[in-house]
């Protein structure tokens, strides 16, 4: 309809004057770019906050990696043959946290090349949609590889009577209190990530 | 630049014949149109299959749910003061499984309007971006609660000797059974909405 009423304007002109009937297409291409600007400041602001909160993610995915897989705690009694340790890889949902968050996190390292291309080129859907795609499966790995040590954590805080299964807190509680810290740090980046999606959709969105 | 180079072609035929400049407008409309026309079909399709997989997803959950909370086995002994049973909310992380399965297939119920708002009007960016973020939210729920319920099953299954947390999967063996089926339920509904947040992607990107 834009299109149809501009040719009517034109038409209505020229009549009068046909310089100005020539002169008027420059003016509508102005007055078109001066309505894309701010969308594109916008659609530049969410790539840069895109790019921000990766870097928060790749910290928050880092730093759970690292506080679970060096967090062990020897107990300063020991007999003969047995010596009281914990570690992360004496509990399988531990070690997939590990492997699940060092995956996400050098995941999230390199797609900060293609964050700054959608900086760069606010309007290419191409990379934000491929960002999109393994964003969403990345959000995925680390909630659940968070939520399966969370519970686990649980566990190992208050135990389960109706299973037998005894807290082991009270004896490992420099453990408990570092892995806990580690799931803290995975579900945030979990939040950050789907922050992110919700970003891209906003980038993606026709205006 | 299309607006520009319309309205240049108006007035390079005003000066022959002014009633052709004014038919010249519908017939540029009208091929703007043949060209929206099969983009339009791609977006009801996109929509299409989204309502279609919502429906599997809440069979999924509503599943998963069920099985997971109808639950309950009994051993054939017992003792004079104990009868050994076992149902899901003898662990937190199941039910935590039952809470966040059912949120999830209320949510799912209550997002069916919105996407047929979306296969109605393939262009309205409003509802498709609602349903976009709420199914993240509801994504990260799914998966959590699977993944929080697999890690318990994992050590129902082959308890852990480092915690000395001991298997009951063989007094248990059908509870066991239903529980695994329940997590396979809902990890397969959190797949679905993946997909779901993909597929809105697509239909909100800018062609």
């Amino acid at each position: 309809m834009e299109t149809d009423r501009s040719g009517e304007t034109a038409i209505n002109i020229i009549p009068g004057t046909k310089a100005n009937g020539t002169g008027k297409a420059p003016v509508v291409v102005s007055s078109t770019k001066a309505v894309e600007q701010p969308k594109r400041g916008v659609k530049k602001g969410i790539a840069i906050c895109d790019f921000l909160l990766r870097l928060c993610a790749i910290g928050a995915a880092i730093g759970a990696t690292a506080t679970m897989g060096t967090t062990d705690e020897t107990l300063p009694f020991f007999t003969q043959f047995l010596q009281f340790q914990a570690q992360y890889n004496d509990i399988p949902a531990f070690e997939f946290f590990v492997i699940a968050n060092a995956i996400v996190a050098g995941y999230l390292l390199l797609s900060l090349p293609f964050s700054i291309i959608c900086i760069i080129r606010p309007y290419a859907t191409a990379p934000r949609l491929l960002l999109l795609i393994f964003d969403t499966v990345m959000t995925g790995l680390t909630i659940a590889s968070a939520s399966a040590s969370a519970s686990i954590v649980y566990l190992a805080h208050y135990g389960n009577p109706n299973t037998n299964w005894l807290a082991i807190c009270q004896q490992f509680g420099d453990f408990c209190r570092s892995v806990s810290g580690a799931v803290v740090g995975s579900f945030i980046a979990g939040a950050i990530l789907m922050f992110i999606i919700v970003l891209s959709a906003f980038a993606l969105k026709r205006s």
